[in-house]
């Protein structure tokens, strides 16, 4: 079944008659066109692709959806009024919304992340495509591991990695590399800053790549000389919390209950309010995509073909904090850990 | 006059007794922080930064805004129902929309880019930044030029300069660079392909890079031997064109009449169906900011602190296009062109 099949066969499920579709990377997965505006609307029978002049030609090329010059009845005249329209509220501003509604003669729907949400069933050449983009994550992470130095900042070390990435020819940086060291790492959100590598310090690693257009993302601690003995502690625990996760990760299990089976093993060390973001999230196209892993995830079920990543942690602030995270993919039967670095507490020589 | 200042004495201009603010950038602006989920308030006689635990160490660094916890009543406390609350309706979802409409007591108004219109005019600090990130494009523009040889392909070039400007010290590119040879020149939002380099080509560059947070933005053409006659034609017309937009830029200029000055060369040299998109944008913090100069901007105003670029370009399929762009700032008593490669047809040695 073709893309444009599988939103059309959707289509019923959402109880629309017709779905218009408007962010770049949703465009790009039906039409393998990378733009920056235009609009997909793809009915019962037809799909359509509606471009402005700077990329008419370059649409041309792909035969999927029927190309129109946007202009500004090209939409009313491919709707009728009874008809209802879905649009994707996550990613459509309301303004563009308000002028949507102004322009069609029908109904419109708000849905939710509509095509992300088939984005999320892998097919067979996305998972090699997510393979190929963890060898390269992987290769990076191995870099890292030798570059750790006295003096270096994080900031040089998120530089050293890029330019091997590209050089190696990764397509670009999946996010902006996350290397924290020592306390820095009780930031779950932190970036390479200009702090220097010193003896004993833990380094906390969240890196991504993208590699034929699909991102991959993984956490590794690495320990520079002897790890705190609290760290350590706390690693032990996310670990276990990250491991009886993923152990969990099989068909229709709920988004809710698996960042349960994490926050539970946490909660029952006692360190329940440091665990303060979700559970992992889709991976894909997107860096972070459907499905959303979090305790209010109540109506995420897992599926065959989905890849999610799993990456519990625990935040001490002026202490530091462990991340452990992996990109996980749901297979008929179970699941398969696509990331495959060493886990066990990684002690780097000092130098 | 601070940022949070500058916000505060424009709500009265935009009607609003508060504004609410979730771009990141926007967030960034304000803040000094990077974020990918936030919310700042900005009422009249205060600023609040609502994050999650994610943020909430980082965000206590700064000291402009007050950093509160986000939680499901947080921002209601901070409103009376007689107050009316601005939104950007460009960038926030109508989903986003929607749940503050449920969370606040009052009137919700929309509004087209507040921040990004206050970010147009820059400050000083911001407009030598902006010079740095053109002193390195500059660097990466003639590094490009020595890089033409026979079989290169447009991608290996792409990537060659994304490797210069990360060595030289640039933040990441501020998109991916538009490089085009021969016919693939004709398609405005072409990017790098695997098409090789052949004697008397011409080559479309597009390139921008971010240093120090701010974008720079420039297109220039590069002749690797003999210029097809035609090209050379419809250059003389886009550098006519491009030069006399230039010379009109001065403060209360608008926005549709600067287009049209451009169009008007253009289309009385037979060409105006040919130049199918707008006169240039503003850039910042972002490439793509506000004002957008094209044939409806009536309502943009040029007021000096604006960076804008300008940018006509004449398309012709199966033949190849001219694109000319500057980044020009709108200063006091005119303009000044800050970007400062030279636009004599470039001819290199085919080699």
């Amino acid at each position: 079944m073709n893309r444009l099949n599988k939103v059309q066969k959707s289509l019923v499920k959402w109880g629309v008659d017709a779905l218009v579709v408007t962010s770049p990377v949703d465009l790009f997965y039906l039409s393998g066109i990378e733009m920056t505006s235009g609009m997909a609307l793809i009915t019962k029978k037809q799909g359509y692709l509606l471009v402005d002049g700077r990329y008419l030609e370059k649409c041309q090329k792909q035969k999927m959806l029927k190309v129109i010059k946007q202009a500004p009845k090209a939409l009313q005249k491919l709707l009728t009024k009874k008809m209802s329209l879905g649009f994707d509220q996550v990613n459509m501003s309301y303004l563009s919304y308000s002028k949507l509604q102004e322009e069609v003669p029908c109904e419109l729907v708000p849905l939710s992340s509509p095509i992300e949400q088939i984005r999320a069933i892998k097919e067979p050449e996305e998972i090699k495509a997510l393979e190929r983009s963890i060898r390269m994550l992987t290769m990076g992470f191995d870099f890292i591991s030798t570059r750790l130095r006295n003096g270096v900042s994080e900031k040089v070390l998120a530089k050293e990695l890029e330019l091997f990435w590209l050089n190696a020819g990764a397509d670009k940086l999946a996010f902006d590399p996350i290397i924290a060291f020592g306390k820095n790492s009780s930031m779950p959100h932190y970036r390479a800053g200009c702090v220097l590598l010193k003896p004993n310090d833990a380094v906390l690693v969240d890196i991504g790549v993208v590699v034929d257009g699909y991102a991959s993302d993984m956490t590794r601690m690495l320990f520079y000389g002897k790890p705190d003995p609290h760290l350590a502690e706390i690693y032990d625990i996310v670990l276990a919390a990250q491991e009886k996760a993923i152990k969990n990760v099989k068909p229709k299990v709920i988004g809710a209950n698996l960042y349960n089976t994490a926050y539970k093993v946490i909660d029952s060390a006692g360190y329940g309010k440091a665990f303060m973001h979700g559970l992992g999230h889709g991976i894909g196209l997107d860096v972070h995509e459907f499905p959303i892993l979090r305790a209010t995830a109540r109506d995420v079920h897992l599926e065959p073909g989905m890849c999610v990543t799993i990456e519990p942690g625990i935040y001490l602030p002026n202490i530091g904090g462990v991340r452990i995270e992996d990109m996980v993919l749901v297979t008929k039967t179970g699941h398969k850990v696509l990331t495959t670095c060493p886990k066990a507490k990684v002690i780097l020589p000092i130098v």
